[in-house]
């Protein structure tokens, strides 16, 4: 029985060219045949709960990762149109099911910032770099807070809102760098103290708060991977409330992970335990969305830059382990890469996507010029 | 009657503060109260008409439109999102229902390219230019052929379909300063005809051909000026047709003018008479129709380019008037130009766009760059 599956799933993955037990740094190397009816019976979660127990290994699993998705999957579909994405955003979300079931997953929340100092490096941004022309994490996170800044047209004064603001480190850049004033607004109490603690001098202020309920206008508005935990219910919600916030000569930024596909679930368990409503837009969601709201001036797509930044995660993780493993056990250490190489591995298979575009409130008057 | 309808409209049109027989350039000079009554009862179709019969005047007519657009049509809305195109692409084609009505529409399409030559200068190109760095006509077509060409990656060698390929200067551009193999195909033979007189000598082809049934493959696609004729029932198709025609990893770019929401009509008269299927796309169906279908890259909105390239037209048709006339009527100049500066109005009021999009078949590998 365990022969058929193998050689079943061997044809499958030559479609990558991946092979069991190959000599390549892509290919798979099996050390428990209970795998195949994992992945049988329980398909790409049965995958991610294999890898962590341990069944098989990938030097190389973001390659991997970008084989499976670019070569194997595709083949799967009727009438040569990629419709693989609620497949890969299934692969990606069981990670996170798999971490809350093997009840590792909410501890690290709970025990404080230490993975993600040790992964996200100085900036302390836990989205995507923009890569071009450097060649760090770092420097990558700060060229992506330029282009957002020279996208919005920051000037000296403008009241900024940052909705989602993560631990901060985009509203001290622009505070500092363009001499604006920025509100952030948290879901995360954790956040919002980090922010206090480590920006107090400068003119940034951070609410604990739903951004539906923030008041006020602002000249610009941001928010940087926050996108993904709306929800297609309330796409147009978020459209109007940044509308309402905005002056007649706003801009607005919205920076996300996209989906290849419009989709409007998510695992039933991912959104009862982990994230409520976290669902990938596509684009032709997002202009849905924005239509009679927004004009859309610019769209980028650096998807790709992903791929560079989980495998900087990846490194920085690894390196770190030595220390972390204090406080981490060695499953959450499999899972933990299965994740970050699972998504790197996708993006560099150009089956998500990460948009940044750029909306006016009125249309601006003359050409809006976009940076790259 | 006449001086109480005078009066309404005053008060509307002071939303844009635009004064009857004021003295500001966007001002509108009365000849004939009958206006009122021809606005009452066919809205922008008698707005037209009536410039037409000379019952008034703008000496800044796209000054006017703008104003009229941007101000005054808002503010007759509900909930304080903007709604208005489809109000104004009714006053847009009204203009070629007029042009029609009276008989002058077709006749200047059946008298030769005398028209096009005067108005559209040496570059033959009836779509919008791109002005950024430069400041005349032909320099703006030519900047927009490169930044075209810059956008599909264009190599020595390549094979290249141009969907309604035009008077074909796109593709000598290409075919020169590229070193690539041009294709076009248009409906049109006295296209065709032009397009074999004057390029014979370049590597470039032309066929007349619904696009629908070209066969090949290609390494790039583009159209410039032609999704506007596509209609909605058929956008699907058109993505699906260029993906058919292209190689693994091949490139599309769409330039097309967007409206600013999505609609599934248009005037009656002119889906009859003039330009069967033909609607402005928002980028919300331009995205629903791409999806499962092509990656898209990048989406550079340049709608504002348009009021520039349009005034420019306006420009060299009134310089070309004095030996234009021998073959059009007077009523031709007038509904001409209201046509022209109608539409570079509503560009600078930005109720209609100019996208360019890149596509790719299967996501580039790496980022893609797109230059601006």
């Amino acid at each position: 029985m365990h022969s058929l599956l193998r050689n079943k799933y061997q044809n499958i993955l030559l479609k990558g060219d991946i092979k069991i037990n190959g000599s390549r740094t892509w290919d798979i190397q099996l050390h428990n045949e209970k795998l195949w009816n994992r992945v049988l019976f329980r398909g790409s979660l049965g995958l991610g709960e294999a890898y962590m127990h341990g069944w098989y290994d990938v030097e190389d699993l973001s390659e991997f990762f970008y084989r499976l998705t670019r070569f194997v999957l595709p083949s799967y579909q009727d009438g040569g149109f990629r419709q693989i994405s609620t497949k890969l955003a299934t692969v990606l979300f069981n990670v996170q099911n798999i971490k809350n079931s093997f009840k590792v997953g909410r501890r690290h929340y709970d025990i404080g910032n230490d993975l993600y100092q040790s992964m996200l490096g100085s900036s302390m941004a836990y989205t995507c770099g923009y890569w071009k022309g450097v060649d760090s994490l770092d420097a990558a996170q700060i060229r992506k807070f330029r282009l957002i800044g020279e996208k919005l047209k920051l000037k000296p004064g403008m009241r900024v809102l940052d909705i989602g603001c993560g631990f901060g480190s985009a509203m001290a850049f622009f505070s500092k760098e363009y001499g604006v004033e920025v509100l952030g607004v948290t879901v995360s109490k954790k956040q919002a103290q980090y922010i206090r603690k480590y920006y107090q001098n400068l003119p940034i202020r951070v609410k604990v708060q739903d951004y539906r309920l923030t008041e006020g206008k602002f000249d610009r508005i941001y928010s940087i991977g926050m996108f993904e935990h709306v929800g297609y219910k309330n796409y147009k919600t978020y459209m109007q409330t940044c509308w309402r916030l905005l002056t007649n000569d706003g801009l607005a930024l919205l920076h996300t992970i996209g989906n290849n596909i419009s989709v409007k679930h998510t695992n039933a368990w991912v959104e009862k335990y982990i994230f409520p409503n976290s669902m990938l837009p596509s684009l032709s969601q997002i202009a849905c969305s924005a239509e009679s709201v927004f004009i859309i001036e610019d769209v980028q797509n650096f998807g790709y830059d992903y791929y560079q930044t989980l495998l900087a995660w990846d490194k920085n993780f690894t390196a770190n382990w030595s220390h972390l493993s204090a406080n981490y056990s060695d499953i959450f250490y499999r899972m933990w890469r299965y994740y970050l190489l699972s998504c790197a591995g996708a993006f560099k298979a150009r089956d998500m996507q990460l948009f940044q575009i750029v909306m006016s409130v009125n249309g601006v008057e003359g050409r809006y010029d976009s940076p790259r």
